[in-house]
């Protein structure tokens, strides 16, 4: 961190800049240039970060140097990670993931039946809500626990590892009992007791970047999960909210480049979130790939019209299996398997 | 609801329609246009809602006639709430209300301290926090239950009564022991999880608009509360995520008419959080008065360079002095009381 | 501005840098800190910053010190600038103006009967477009030189000088006959050859952010303006596009104390483009007085019902006759005139 | 466009709301329903739209049902356009034509030199500003006249065609004798003057979209010149202003696929401005092809740390000459030739 004083900075001011730092544990070093004074501020960054400097009187400026994270930063290890969920790689040296299933899991039939067009279509994971965090209170909520149990029961017909959410740390146990990843959503991503939960449990961590989260705080939230412990986790643009009305949200794919130079943890993308239309999910889906994506997790419905939640932006079936070849193709273009 | 369907709809679509809206319960009233058929639906709003009528063949568009809330709704009371905490009525047929505080509690001194000269200034209602949604692990977390102990001690001495933020539905026990009023952050206000929590508190609950939701998605938000049980809410705007950045946030003092247009609940204003500069919080809260809200929240701090968080937008006590009286005139200028 | 190096990097490339900062013409002055080097850049601060600085090698970050902005800082003047359009002085020493009149010029019977109500209200100078741009070329596109004569007749009789937009450079000989004041729009702000030309003009300019301008860029695009010769620019906020739908744009008030800390220059508000919506434009337009605004422009229409373009903001003729009296009391209550 | 009634709407306000319709030359159509009586109302959309509908007592929504556009929408044309630049087809029919130069053109021997690059990697399209559109009036400005004679020189040695911005009417005549195809810059998409009279050029129309612009208003821009007769239009994108700050916008990619639904102009994506991080600027140009872009922007240049503008963001000759091949390759996997 730097320190930049303004041009009528006093001796005096200077002194008390120091002698803050001092109280602070940090270490000052004072540059005097032409025009103005410079602070530099060595020690613990996070520690300089959290003391209100910026008010100091005689500051102008303050300049970070190091970056608010280390557990998530690429600099924290020596490679990319890989997560594995119950044997699926998913990373930058792995093969592209595809993840697909319904918005929420609404019965055992309709489950089963999804579960088992998304193995034929070759994607790797099943996604299904059994816990749904709907905007309206009078809006169907989930199927609770008895959906975690349709879950895992497709789970043992097909062998796809499942994906759910989890909204409230008290259903940790539950969850941990049912499904391999749990996921937190855009809403709850700066949900830090939640995040701090999700940090000691045992399964993966599929977090979901939220609607206006910055890239930075997205990478400060699995700051968080990591913090606890828990080095599986994995990011996951979906959509952030702009002016733009044509689609739900604005899929932001520069995402991908941007976390995978900031930190080592895999990259997914969720376009059928990110657009809201089920028209322009396969382009999407096909412009993540291009862009770097580790994962892409898309919703399928065997029969959108009846759906109970998201209907519109649910795939049909025989998109989604013509969908899984073309992603290869633009996979292997970029040298990756799929 | 009123459907209408596609130039090119069938006769057998418009029999599905229909079909499909009776087994959902509902009543469907075909007209027949010169270019267009469309479809009234009656019964509940809500339940035709949630259902997938835009994915149905034939549907060119759905106009949504009812609101999405009924508790909240202005249509529910024939009057505007005022809610009472601890005796300091705040509404639009109350006189305006300061709620001032630091961001954090610190230390004892530094609540007591704070809590006197808030309660000199005719300040009506003090805050502070006790559990702190930071967005790194790594910054100041807050005091927790000792935090909440000096709070307490300060309402004590001083009379004013205490709001103070919930972040896990767990703390809620502890809390309810200690504050008057409870406060949901904007990172929190969708989750659902303690909005349902709170919503069974006999604490009245002041929710914070989250910085990208938008005034229907907070009216909801309220809504989960209130369908709880707990009628005492509060709504508060406190900026949102635009991409101007000469302020933290962008002060969307709109939604205090779009809110009392709306709803029938008292509507607060954060110019603090939702400008992050000191130097302008002044206008922004003179401003708020003039637009209608009916209570102003404002931080302060004694020393705000020695503030554990957001020192940079921390009134200095003298300001916040004169500032009341300023607030009063143009309260008194659009007829309140203040 | 303040050049910050990478901590790797060599004496060869601090080297490169002062090499390169005196090829421009600047002056270097180096301080090596514990762990980073720093150089202090010295000369014509536009000089430094028109430089791809920040591609040199070695280089971490680039700290500007000074505005990029000059004529238009409030450091270029001792006081701040008052505008006269036609003996109405608009500034913060001056009384709060009110200006007002439709969104358009649609007859000569309707801007004459509209002046007279505007100007029995109270408001100060009259609004009407001659020459209007719109979305849509299908779109009312205005009377042009028609509307601009209307406009004289209208000022002749009622005394109220004219303010009116201008869209095109070669309109302008036309317009400077008729009119007193010339309105650059939001979809123009950036028009820089139109603000050279204007900048040229003896007529002052009200000049409009852009709808996702920052306050930044809407003092460069003055900064034209004044670069030219003319020292009679008007800033004025219409509302920014954010996600926010339930009103048309979102009024950021906080552009007036920004604005007013960057320059000297009079800051405006209008708040029926601001919001869109005519239940609220009462409620902004106080919030505007009490944020500090200078003059506050608001659309009004004798029969909304009727108009060419944007009927569902204007104020009906009552309501701004009511308005101007609570806009005078709330100016009174932060002790100015109106 | 269907007028939908308030429920307590009077059998006279019904009468008006027909009888204001037939006014405006258009035929109304009343069906009464069980709770609402809707109006159809057929006749030109467009006379309906600009009419002030909503305004009238007992309406409660409009419904518009044709599109805003016509001559550009994808109704208009039997099939997608192709536009032609000097022998190089851009559209879906044709190969993916990657346009490559400097953000500015600096001297002969710059773009002369650049020229050359760009044409052995493989691009089809020399770009290059001889007339900048700069924030500030300090910033370099365009080498104007002598930059189009450059850009000239260097098509007559490599054969690509030349595309460059104009930002002025008058300065038509002289660029139409130099470059190949119009560029209206995203500050100007608004300029609806600029607009008409590109409309009547004999050049193709390169339009970029506005940073806030949204997909619908981009295309009523393009209407505006294809309402003057130029039929050659190609639609950019070039990346939105959202809260995100790790990029300068945020490239909207979701563009490509939306405006392809909705017209049957040519779509053309600028990786460079979209992000303006150099380090990105591959991944997100392999995505715009993934997404179906039919043309790819990009700057480079020889030298960015001299650039005279945006060097921050060229890429490096090698990189293009890399990037191609890969481009290429996601295009063939998606079943294109580029």
């Amino acid at each position: 961190m730097i320190i930049i004083t303004q041009p009528a900075v006093t001796e005096e001011q200077i002194r008390q800049i120091v002698a803050r730092l001092e109280d602070f544990g940090l270490e000052a070093h004072v540059s005097r240039g032409d025009s103005r004074v410079t602070v530099g501020v060595s020690g613990p960054e996070e520690l300089a970060r959290n003391q209100p400097l910026a008010s100091l009187p005689g500051v102008e400026a303050i300049v970070p140097l190091a970056k608010p994270y280390k557990l998530a930063a690429k600099s924290a290890r020596r490679a990319a990670s890989t997560v594995d969920i119950c044997g699926v790689s998913i990373g930058s040296k792995a093969a592209v993931a595809v993840i697909s299933g319904p918005c929420s899991v609404e019965s055992r039939e309709q489950i089963l039946s999804i579960a088992r067009l998304v193995k034929d279509s070759g994607a790797r994971l099943l996604r299904g809500g059994a816990f749904k965090p709907r905007t309206s209170p009078y809006s169907f909520q989930g199927l609770r626990e008895e959906g975690l149990r349709f879950l895992a029961e497709a789970r043992n017909e097909t062998g796809l590892p499942v994906v759910t959410e989890i909204m409230d740390a008290r259903d940790l146990p539950l969850i941990e009992r049912y499904a391999d990843c749990l996921q937190i959503g855009a809403r709850n991503m700066q949900n830090f007791s939640l995040l701090r939960d999700v940090g000691r449990s045992h399964l993966p961590v599929l977090l979901k970047r939220g609607f206006s989260a910055t890239l930075n705080e997205l990478v400060m939230s699995a700051e968080y999960i990591l913090n606890e412990g828990n080095a599986n986790v994995l990011l996951c643009e979906r959509g952030i909210r702009t002016f733009e009305n044509a689609t739900r949200y604005t899929l932001d794919l520069s995402a991908v480049p941007i976390l995978k130079a900031k930190t080592h943890l895999p990259v997914l993308v969720d376009p059928t979130h990110g657009v809201g239309l089920r028209e322009i999910v396969p382009q999407m889906a096909l412009a993540a790939v291009a862009a770097g994506a580790d994962a892409i997790m898309i919703e399928v419905h065997d029969s959108p019209e009846d759906a109970k939640s998201d209907g519109r932006q649910a795939l049909f079936p025989e998109t989604l299996s013509k969908l899984v070849p073309r992603l290869r193709a633009v996979a292997n273009a970029i040298g990756r398997d799929l």
